[in-house]
This record gives structure tokens, C-alpha cells and sequence, in this order.
């Protein structure tokens, strides 16, 4: 029985339903303290000094850090311009200032209130506009002289700028029948994963600090947390518990060099987790974006063109914003044929809580401008939105915006799966009601960057697999379990998954843009491979014959093809290489993406932050909706919502992702967004901020499969994580265009500005 | 500068010398409970019934066990014998009968005393004559029928038979000028390591248990529970935390199953500690052995003939006892030249507390014998008794008994290096003492079974070691880290070491038989030179070079031949790997020590419970001793112990490892003894059994490491952690005779016994 294709429930769902899990709040050291933050109260200010005696004086307090006491230098994956505590200026509010540990969380924040901290208050920037403006306050005047991983184009609050261009873009609009252009504007999201980010550090006499936390990469966090306290990686090793929900808030590490800071000065293990409104205000959020954009086509729906023009808010800091941005500007294109492509943006500092990685990277927000304007073409030239999209859909043989082959026809499969529900009749709204069907469509990525795999055979058979891929509840564990099952014909009750662990797992970059199953799978893969052949040795061996003439059969046996008789079984295999000869049995495989992002003959780029990516997912979404004439408010009654992932390791998982995805983006399209009331933000509570609940999901969401299989995923597999998301605003933004017959450019769509835009148009 | 021949410090000693260390005594888990046990009352008893309600009715107490609750089978490393608790018998005082686990450690046990167990008692066998007599109680009806992991003569009390025998013995004593015969008595010897056995054991919802235990092999501890309690192994997790000595007692597992069963039953973790007394009582000792020794040379000295006799104590259960007798038999020849000898011996199952693994592993028993009867040889043919030893030295080209090949002259260095105290001039002794100096000498091995390593180097260029071998306080964290720090040729602190834990290291069959210096040092170099080959070929597309002009150059860099201006770090290697090419770097290694034991064509044998062994140290030890004629109380004056290693990877460990087995040897030699009251150890306890204290050592031991390079061994380096206790016993012995005249072939020397003899020899 083949484990790969199985709609096998989660292996930790068990535990999750029990309440055996171990999430950091449920870890406990010998001696142990808790830590506490002092945020700033000022989005811009310059620190003239500390008086931290009354904080000390507190009986319980063990140690008061600020911005001075931490060693290392400026760390940030794109941008080294962070510290981890703020060192001579604040630059939004609710900054980590001052870190407090006592011997309880109580005493601990309490003391935070009795520091008191001297600003000399600066004026501060809240937006792009204002970053950008003539003699605008600098939110960093080293911003120059900071390293970049890349080379880009900065200075005064511009914190990175890139483009990208193939064809003439400007020759080609005499091309066009028909233009379209238009102003979007996208809003802050916020993570709201079901766990806030939280760390317990350990420190022990030689200064090797063990650090568990809440992340999304436990490599990132060694190498982060090294680089802001100025740690060599040796001296500390990070181990990832279960994990309480990441969607890129948790991927570049935050509190985990704050909390190991206090091991290190308290020689004593540190707990800090943040509170629901601390992992509101100091995290990070999806970028707002502002975007023009302007597409254009002939009379038959050949597209020809597209110029995309983004502005985004990086927030004080640069974190993964140069990332964010240079990825949704190749995504900008969307999964079409288009001759002539532009895009470019521009990056600002601003004095607000940085912004981040979130679930789709910058692709929701160009996606929400490109599915758009595609059914503003059709529109015009009268032709049906699906068609259009069908026409120009790219496949198996064109060329990424960047230049990569497309590997597959995906994309108009995605386009087949929805296309009954498309054209399915819509049943009559109630009175008072209109009722509309959306369409829209993307990719993703999913390879990326560096992961490994190492599998050890026990000695009764059974497997261990250890790839250092962090489970954040998206159920990568549970699959990668079946990649490693299949590829040696054993059930997946024969292998066993090490958790990650800087001292015991193989690197893995992390659980980032859905390229766990691809990534790691093939270093499963590639590691169970190496497992195959010393297996066939050993049996070569013990069975006298050539190792060409064994298979793997079901069930962990390994035999002669043809003579169904001559077999021996893992168990037999391991007590040979355990006790006799050869050595119990490792594979290993270690491998790194590198297919470059760009390839120069394509396409002329600046200050594209990444050198190499690809492999792409595809959806296309379709979705009925609902809008109250009354109040505004849009209901979606029902989706339909197909990705291409190649291969579907585990169906149920992958459904999993493309409701998950589907009710993340309904609640970015209608009515998640950080709030800011001057320089704080108004709304850091799951009582203000409001995500979507039961109440609000469709009745259905129909999550179809496509499996067009990526030549060298493993099975075919690519990745399923953030393409669900994508293209969901724009599918109800294009669905209530359709029941308004205008169109909102502005996310979210609250009932507020669809009532206006319905009042324009009765 | 080279890391291995450095006299390095401990990398541990820092964290236990501040008490931050952590041992199973620190280790705490949510929820947890406390487990003990209930012990049998009787030496040999049939179980009738169990009463636990007054024990279930205590509140705390949230279950209790008997042998019936225990799922699995007869586990054993030799025999599978044994049940985790008394299944339908009890065969010896303190034999685990019932487990409780409670809320806390008082209850648990105090709920231990409200258990009933009816027994019917049965006669007990008390010793090996005992268990051979006609007629005697069987401790083991089923005994013939038990597996064995190989073919022996049993039935009866008889557990295990082993013969040996090279050359013809029979018609060699003709040929001797002198022969030499008696017979030898050695006792029962406590392990006492300083932390007792522990255990802790968690469980998740799916059944999967997390099990940290004092051990000395976290492999051994898995696999052994598994067969135990029946489970699949990939359903148990065993991790190492700090370990407070092990000197075989850790070597197979006890405590870990009971813990582990009561956590399954509970579903709760649990934690189990043994008492001092219980760990006297039912974990293992020394076995006691009976030897009639008999040794024929020529009048030049040239050994002739050796016969050798022995009688095995095995207590009620198999345990190690086949291999330690096995291993004896091997060792009975000594490190000499000696065309004929033959080796025979006996285990019997008695009524007493196994007897089982403690460094030297049957070597000492037989050691003493052997050594006694060179003396009395050198005695009658008037010849020095190092110049008797030199004389007969096994030498590079010789083969040991059983026929693998000797790779060294190291045993005639050890007796060069002790040769100038042994020839020294003896101060005068005190009026009232006798002083004289004694010699014996020993070999011991250091190749067995199987071992793995994997080497990782992280994204700044440091590396991390990961072998799974568990330091037991002799200091192998720091031996291992050494030669993986200079097989790469960087420094001991660009080397970190992950802790042994079942899921993130490779195999390594344990810390015992002095293997884990030339076993696993020799898969870390093998892991290190992959590492070696990968970064080289990163390197050589960095340099644009051939692989083969390129150089490891100390502090991690790596250049070209020749050029020293050529080169690149190994951190941007591992930037490079990490981010851009080839994955980040790996090695791995795995072996099996396969060089057979026994030679069919040099030796007979019969029950040889081991196929493969091999790779040996030497030793020679002078010691000075001064008897008190008044009370017959022996000191050992000053020590000179010199120990063939191959290379010292850490001369101040080897050093450690050399005075810590002669202290040993000296509690072995002339006090310690666990003494049997009828069925009922009568010592269990430090205030009734004694072992060496600083009042008891030498002034001076005087460490001396040989270096005679084993040829495949790491660095030359072959194990150190049991030949130094092996000859301790008869180098004291022989400086007794030459103090008093006549010879003790009973241990320990009592003063009570060298009272005996020297009041008739006056």
C-alpha cells in the first residue's frame, strides 16, 4: 500500500486534542525566571538615558538589560539594521526597550514600570508618503552605510528599491486595444497565529545556551539570535517544541534573542511569552501596499502588457520587506503570457512595528491588482473572465516573468477543475440581497533556499527521520513522514520523526514559502535513496546476488525481482549492519535550490533581493457571494477553490491548506486590518482586530486537488502553504464587481465601503 | 596547533564542578509522578498471589504493577531470561515484584509496604557449588529452552559453558621444567558509581515514550526496553542527560523498563530513582569467580603451557555473565607468548542478584591469577619477574589466543616505562612494616561492535559532532570533540558535541569494553574526512582549483598547496553551501567492528558468546607496599602504572582514566566485598561496604602512557578504559608474597588474611 496519496490524519493530532502537546508555555527549567519587556511610548525618539534602580529594587527582580548591555551587532536577514533591544533611538512604539527577569511573569512586568527611561521625542514618519517627502524625519540616518545582501538603491527613509523588466513595456501599449489602469491599495494584516511568539533560554557553564521557542525555522533562529547577541553558532542550540500556528510571523526571530539575552546576563533560565497585544504591536504584519497598475490587451484578449508601480511601508525596520517586496514584483506578472512586463517598487522606512513575511509574500497584494484589471479586460472586450484568463494561462514549455521553465499545465487544469462551478447556474438571492460569482487566480513558489535529511534505520528495521523542518501545525510532519515511508516501501507506523534541533537535525532553512514538502521532500528523498542502496548492499549480501536484481517490497523487505521466495526483511538488514558487517545504515542528503530567480537574458533587473527561486504552484478560485443591500456586508456562500501541488502527498493536508488559505484570505479581503490611531496601533486585540470565525466561512469550500506532477518534486509534489491565499481577495473582489458593478480597489472590503460603492451604483 | 596529544580540561568539568550539570535528579516533567519499587522478601519463592487494593487505596497512588501487567518478553543481552518485573517466581532478595507510581516519592514507597504478595518459598542455591550439586533446586525450569544469542551447553543450574584451547596442553606439561598450579578466589565486587540508576519517562498520545536514564548506552537502553515491554522501537525515545559514573552497572538497562511501564500504565510521566540500598541490591556486582589456574614454562622461563579453570557465579540471570566469562577465557593467556593453553569455564544460575559487566569484564579475575602464577614461576627458576614477562611479551607479528594479530610492541614499552621504578633501590621500612614491590601486567581490548558518527558544519563555518556515545564521566565528550577538532583541523571550540538521544544520533552500541576512543573516534574520523572531501570541492570552485592541490590549514580554512595567499574560511565555505551550492555539509560514518574473535585455525572453542573482538592495550603495573605486621593492614606506598594507548588523544584524561582504575583495583584488591548474610546482601549501604578513599590511595601514582600507534585506529589510539584497573590486583598480591613470604589467592587481602599468612610465615 503506497503511504504517498493517503488521507492519513495528522500524527500530532492526538496529542493537539489531548492537550499533550508541549508548546513553550508548557516547558519548565529547573530555577527557571520570567522575563518582561519595556516597550517604547514613542514612535520616534532619541534615548538620553536610563534609571533602571527602581526596577532592581523590587524584591524578585534578578536583571534589568538595555539596549547597552547586549552585545552584537545589527542582524536582519535583508538589511543588517536591527538590534535587539533599542540602542540609542526608538522607532515605533511598543519597541523593546528594556528586558526585565524576576522570579515571576507578575513581578517581572511590573518591574518594567518602574524603569524610567529618558527620550528626547522626534518627529515621527507614519507613512510612505510622509518617508518620502521633501526634508521628512530619517528614521535612519546610517541607512546608507548599512549592509544589504544585495546591492539595491537607498538613502534618506527609501530602504530598498527594485525592478524588473522584459520586453518594451512602453513600445507595447501601442500594441493594445484595450487599457486598463487603476490605483490599489492594500492593508496591514495580522498573523494572529493561535500561540504568540514565545522562548525559554538555558545556559550552562561553558555559556552554551539551549533555546526552545515558537518559530518557524530553528536554524533561522541560531543564526539570528547569534548574529544580535554575537554569539558564535556553537555556543547555542536552538530545539523547536510543538508550534501554536505560524504564517510568517514566526520565521525571523524576534523575542528568542531577548529571552536568551537574559540567560546569559542572569545565568539562569529565562521564559518570556508575549502577550496577545505585545505579539500585536512588536511582531510584524503583512505589508500595506499601494499599487498602480496599468494592463493591456488586444480585441481578442491577448494580453501584451503590464506595469505594476508599488509603494510599501517597511516599517522601522527591514526584516523581510526587501524580500516581500522583490517577490511580489515577479509575482506581479501573474500566471500569464505577457510579453511586455515592468514592475517596480519602493520600499520606505517608516516609524510603525516593522512589517513582514505573511502567507503569500507580496503576492495577495499585487495578485488582488492583477485579477483585478484581468476582469476589467474582460469586461471590456466581452469576454468571459475564465476565458481570458484560459487564453493567456502560461504552461508547460513558457517562461516565468525571470525566465524559469514552466513545468507544467497546472494552471489550466486549475482552470478545468473550476470550470462546472463557474458556469453552474446561481441560484436567486433572497430579497434584499445580491448575488454575484468572482473569479481569480495565481501562483506560488516553492523552492527555495538550503535543507537536508538524514535517516537512520533502527535495529529492529523501523526508521528514524530527522530533517529539521519546523511542523508550525500546517502537518508537514505527518507528510514528510510520508514521503520518507513511501520512498522505502514501509508504512508510515515504521518511521519515526526526530524534532528539530540545531545539535541533532540536518539545516533546513525553515517553514517558509511552502517549500517544505518540495524541499525537504527531496532531501527525504535523495537521504531514503542512499538508505535503499546500503539496504540492497546488506541483502546482496545475505541473499548471494547482484544488487541490480533486488526490489523493496511492501511492508520493509527487500528481494530477489522475479522470485517472490527470496526475501529478507529491514529487521534481518539492520541486525546484519548493527551487529556483523557495514555498520547500521545512514542516508543523508543536503542540497540547496539554485536555479536563479532572473536569468539575465529574460529580463533586466535591480536590486532583486534573491538569487535563486522557482517551482510554482498554481489556483484559481472561484466564489459565489452575497452582499446585504441593506448593510454592506458580503457573505461568501460558497467556493471553489483548485490548486496545482503535483502531486497531493497527503489530500487531506492539502485540503486542509486551501480552506486555511481560503479563510485567511476572506478575512484579508473583508475585514482583517491593523489599525493605527496616530502612531499606535488601535486595535492589538482579538477583541478590536477581527479575524473571520465559523460565522463567517462559506457554507463550503470546495478544495479541488490538481495534480500535474513537478518533474524532480518528490512524487511529483510542489508546494501547497501560501498559494491557497492568494488569489481570494481579488475572487470576491471581482464577485462583488459583479454584484455592485464597480469596483473597490481598496482591501479590506468592509460593508462600509461596499455600501458606498452600491450607493453609487444602484 | 594540533587539539589531539593537548591535556585539555574537561569540556564538562565546568558544569559540574558549579552543580549545573544535569542528572536524572534534575530533570523534571509536567504532571509528573514518582515511581518505586517493591522488592522480594525472598531468595526463591514461587508468587501465589497479589493483594494491591490497601496499596491502591492510599491516597497519591495512581497505579500499581505486578510482572502480570508487564507486556513483552524474556530480554537479555545473552540469554533472554529475564522479565522488567518477577513473573510467576522470585529468584533473588530485592527482585523487582511490584510498581507503584504516585504523586510523590514518599507515597509511592510508602505504598510499596501496603502490597501483599503471597509466596510459596522454595529451597535457594547460594553459590555455584550449590547449583551444581545433584539434586539441587533449579532457579530455572525453563532454562534449556531460553534463547540464547549462541550455541552452549546448559540445563540444569548451568547456564553457559565455554571452552577454548590452542596448541595440545595435555602433552605440553612434559615439555615443562617448571609448573605452577592453584586455585584462585575473587569476590563480589560493587560498582558504586556516584549517582545511582535513575530513569524518567514520558509518554504523548500516540504512545510514543520519551525515556531519559542514567545509562551507558542510550542504544542498548532502546533496544533492550523495547524487548522488555514489547514495544516497536521507533515508539521509544531514549536521551542521555549527565551521567554520575557507570562502570558497567549502566550498561544494560533495569530501572529504564519499570519507569517506562509505569508511565505507559499511567499515562503521566514518572520518575524513578534508586536508593543506595537498592542499588546494591538489585542492579549487578562483580561476578565472583572461582579459578584453578595451572602454568608450565622451561628453566630459561620460556611459558610453556597454561591451563586455566574457572567457575562462574551468575546470580539469577544471564545479563552479561556469558561474555564476561567468555571474555575472561580469551584474557586467561595474558599478554604472553604461550604455544598451548586452554581455558574452560562454567556459569551457574544462583540465587542472588545478577552478576554482570564492571570495568575489566572478567579480565581482573583471571589477571590475578595468571600474574600470581608468573611470580611463583619466576620464583622457582630464579629469574626477575620483569625479565620473565619481557621474556614471554606478546610482540608485533604474534598473535593473541584465539589468532587475530598483534599490532604493537606496546606490552614491552609498558615494561620498559615501568622498569626503572622496578628496578630502583626500596626505602627502608618503618620498624614494625614490611615493604615490598610487586609487578603484573594485563591486556584488555578496545574493538567491538558497532559504532556511527555524523559531523555537520553550520552556516558560520563551526561544526557539530554527533555520535551518540555517552560520556560517563571518563571524559569521552572531550577525547571525541579533540579528534574531531583535529581530523578538520580547527579548534576544540569550533566543535560542539550533541548530547546521545536515540532520535538525533547515530548508533553507537555504548560506553563499555574500553571502545568508545577507538570505535567511535574512528567513525568520527571517517565522518570528518567526508566533510573533508565536501568542503574541498566547495573550496575548489571558490578557488578555481583542482580538489587535489588543495590543504586543510589550522583555525578552518582550507587553500591551495603551496599558495598560502590562496585559501578561503571554512565559515565562507559553509556560506556557500548553506546559500548557494551543494547543501550544507554532512559526514557521516558507520561500523561494525568485523575482525573474528577466534581464528578456527589457531584455536578450538566451544561457546565463545562473540564473534568479533579485537584491537589491544597493554599495562604494567610496579607497585610498592608496606604491611603493618601488627594488624596485617596493607598501603600501597606508591604506584607505577604505565598503559599502551596507541596515542593519549588527551594525556590528562588517559592520566585520570590510569589512576582511577588503580584506585579502583586497590578497593578490589585489598577491601571491597559485597558479603551475603544467608540470601540477603549484608553490606548494601557506603557505611557497610567500603570503597578507596583519599586515606587508601598511594601518595603517588605515577601515570605513565605508552604510545605505540595502533594502525587503524584513530590518531594511533586505542582504549584506556579498563586495562588500567586489570593488573592492580596481582601487582599488589605479588608485592604481599614478597613482603610476607607466602601467597593470598583469595580477594580481597584483608588485613585479617595477611595476618593469617604472615603469622606462618614469620
Amino acid at each position: 500500500m503506497s503511504e504517498v496519496g493517503r488521507r492519513l490524519p495528522r500524527l500530532d493530532s492526538r496529542d493537539k486534542v489531548t492537550g499533550q502537546a508541549q508548546y513553550i508555555a508548557d516547558l519548565y527549567r529547573p530555577n527557571m525566571l520570567h522575563g518582561a519587556i519595556l516597550g517604547s511610548l514613542h514612535a520616534h525618539a532619541r534615548i538620553l538615558s536610563y534609571d533602571l534602580a527602581a526596577a532592581l529594587a523590587l524584591p524578585g527582580v534578578v536583571c534589568v538589560l538595555t539596549g547597552e548591555d547586549v552585545k552584537g551587532g545589527r542582524f536582519g536577514p535583508f538589511i543588517k539594521d536591527e538590534h535587539v533591544l533599542a540602542l540609542g533611538k526608538v522607532r515605533y512604539v511598543g519597541e523593546p526597550v528594556c528586558l526585565v527577569a524576576a522570579e515571576d511573569e507578575a513581578t517581572a512586568r511590573l518591574a518594567t514600570g518602574l524603569i524610567e527611561v529618558e527620550y528626547e521625542e522626534l518627529p515621527a514618519v507614519l507613512s510612505p508618503e510622509e518617508a518620502m517627502a521633501p526634508g521628512a524625519p530619517v528614521v535612519h540616518e546610517e541607512n546608507v552605510g548599512y549592509i544589504r545582501v544585495h546591492k539595491t538603491e537607498c538613502g534618506g527613509n527609501l530602504a530598498w528599491e527594485t525592478s524588473f523588466a522584459e520586453g518594451d513595456v512602453d513600445a507595447a501599449w501601442a500594441e493594445c486595444d484595450v487599457i486598463v489602469e487603476g490605483e490599489f491599495e492594500t492593508q496591514a494584516q495580522a498573523h494572529v497565529a493561535i500561540e504568540p511568539c514565545g522562548a525559554l533560554a538555558e545556559i550552562d557553564a561553558n555559556g552554551r545556551v539551549t533555546l526552545w521557542s515558537s518559530n518557524q525555522s530553528v536554524f533561522r533562529v541560531q543564526a539570528n539570535v547569534c548574529e544580535g547577541l554575537g554569539l558564535p553558532m556553537g555556543k547555542l542550540r536552538c530545539v523547536t517544541p510543538r508550534v501554536g500556528g505560524g504564517f510568517g510571523n514566526k520565521m525571523e526571530m524576534h523575542v528568542q534573542a531577548m529571552t536568551a539575552a537574559l540567560t546569559i546576563a542572569s545565568g539562569r533560565a529565562v521564559k518570556m511569552i508575549l502577550s496577545r497585544e505585545e505579539d500585536f504591536e512588536i511582531v510584524r504584519h503583512r505589508h500595506p501596499y499601494k499599487i498602480r497598475a496599468r494592463t493591456g490587451a488586444k480585441r481578442d484578449g491577448t494580453l501584451v502588457a503590464r506595469d505594476v508601480e508599488v509603494v510599501v511601508d517597511c516599517g522601522a525596520y527591514g526584516d523581510d520587506s526587501p524580500g516581500v517586496m522583490g517577490f511580489s514584483l515577479l509575482m506581479a506578472r501573474g500566471p500569464y503570457r505577457i510579453p511586455h512586463s515592468r514592475a517596480h517598487g519602493r520600499l520606505y522606512y517608516t516609524n510603525k512595528i516593522r512589517f513582514g513575511a505573511f502567507r503569500g509574500f507580496g503576492n495577495p497584494q499585487v495578485c488582488f491588482a492583477t485579477e483585478t484589471q484581468l476582469d476589467e479586460i474582460a469586461e471590456k472586450i466581452g469576454m468571459d473572465p475564465l476565458e481570458l484568463r484560459r487564453k493567456n494561462a502560461i504552461r508547460q514549455g513558457d517562461r516565468w516573468a525571470g525566465g524559469g521553465a514552466v513545468n507544467s499545465d497546472g494552471f489550466v487544469k486549475c482552470l478545468d477543475a473550476v470550470g462546472a462551478a463557474w458556469r453552474e447556474p446561481r441560484s436567486a438571492p433572497t430579497p434584499g440581497k445580491r448575488r454575484a460569482r468572482g473569479i481569480a487566480c495565481s501562483s506560488h513558489i516553492s523552492g527555495l533556499l538550503a535543507t537536508g535529511a538524514i535517516v537512520r534505520m533502527l535495529e529492529d528495521g523501523s526508521l528514524i527521520l530527522n530533517t529539521g523542518a519546523v511542523d508550525i501545525g500546517q502537518g508537514s510532519d505527518t507528510v514528510l513522514t510520508q514521503i520518507c515511508a513511501d520512498s522505502l516501501k514501509v508504512g508510515v507506523g515504521q518511521v519515526s520523526l526526530a524534532s528539530p534541533d540545531t545539535d541533532g537535525s540536518p539545516f533546513n532553512w525553515g517553514t517558509t514559502a511552502s517549500r517544505v514538502t518540495y524541499m525537504t521532500g527531496r532531501a527525504i528523498v535523495g537521504a531514503a535513496g542512499e538508505v535503499e542502496r546500503k539496504i540492497k548492499a546488506q541483502a546482496a549480501e545475505m541473499l548471494e546476488c547482484a544488487v541490480a536484481d533486488l526490489e523493496l517490497r511492501d511492508g520493509g523487505r527487500v528481494g530477489i525481482s522475479g522470485v517472490p521466495q527470496a526475501e529478507v526483511s529491514f529487521a534481518a538488514v539492520a541486525g546484519r549492519s548493527h551487529w556483523a558487517a557495514g555498520g547500521p545504515i545512514i542516508g543523508t542528503d543536503s542540497l540547496v535550490y539554485d536555479k536563479p530567480a532572473v536569468d539575465p537574458k529574460h529580463a533586466v533587473t535591480s536590486g532583486v533581493p534573491f538569487p535563486q527561486i522557482g517551482v510554482f504552484s498554481f489556483s484559481a478560485i472561484v466564489c459565489d457571494v452575497e452582499i446585504d443591500e441593506a448593510t454592506g456586508k458580503t457573505t461568501v456562500l460558497e467556493a471553489w477553490s483548485a490548486c496545482d501541488v503535483g502531486k497531493a502527498i497527503n489530500p487531506l493536508s492539502v485540503e486542509g491548506q486551501i480552506e486555511g488559505g481560503f479563510v485567511q484570505g476572506l478575512g484579508f479581503a473583508l475585514f482583517e486590518e491593523v489599525v493605527w490611531d496616530g502612531a499606535r496601533i488601535a486595535n492589538p486585540s482579538l477583541m478590536d482586530y477581527k479575524i473571520a470565525t465559523t460565522l463567517d466561512v462559506p457554507q463550503r469550500i470546495h478544495a479541488l486537488i490538481v495534480e500535474e506532477p513537478e518533474p524532480d518534486g518528490p512524487f511529483g509534489a510542489k508546494g501547497i502553504g501560501e498559494i491557497p491565499i492568494c488569489a481570494v481577495a481579488p475572487a470576491i473582489a471581482n464577485g462583488i464587481a459583479a454584484a455592485t458593478g464597480t469596483r473597490l480597489r481598496r482591501l479590506p472590503m468592509t460593508p462600509e465601503r461596499v455600501l458606498d460603492v452600491m450607493i453609487e451604483t444602484p
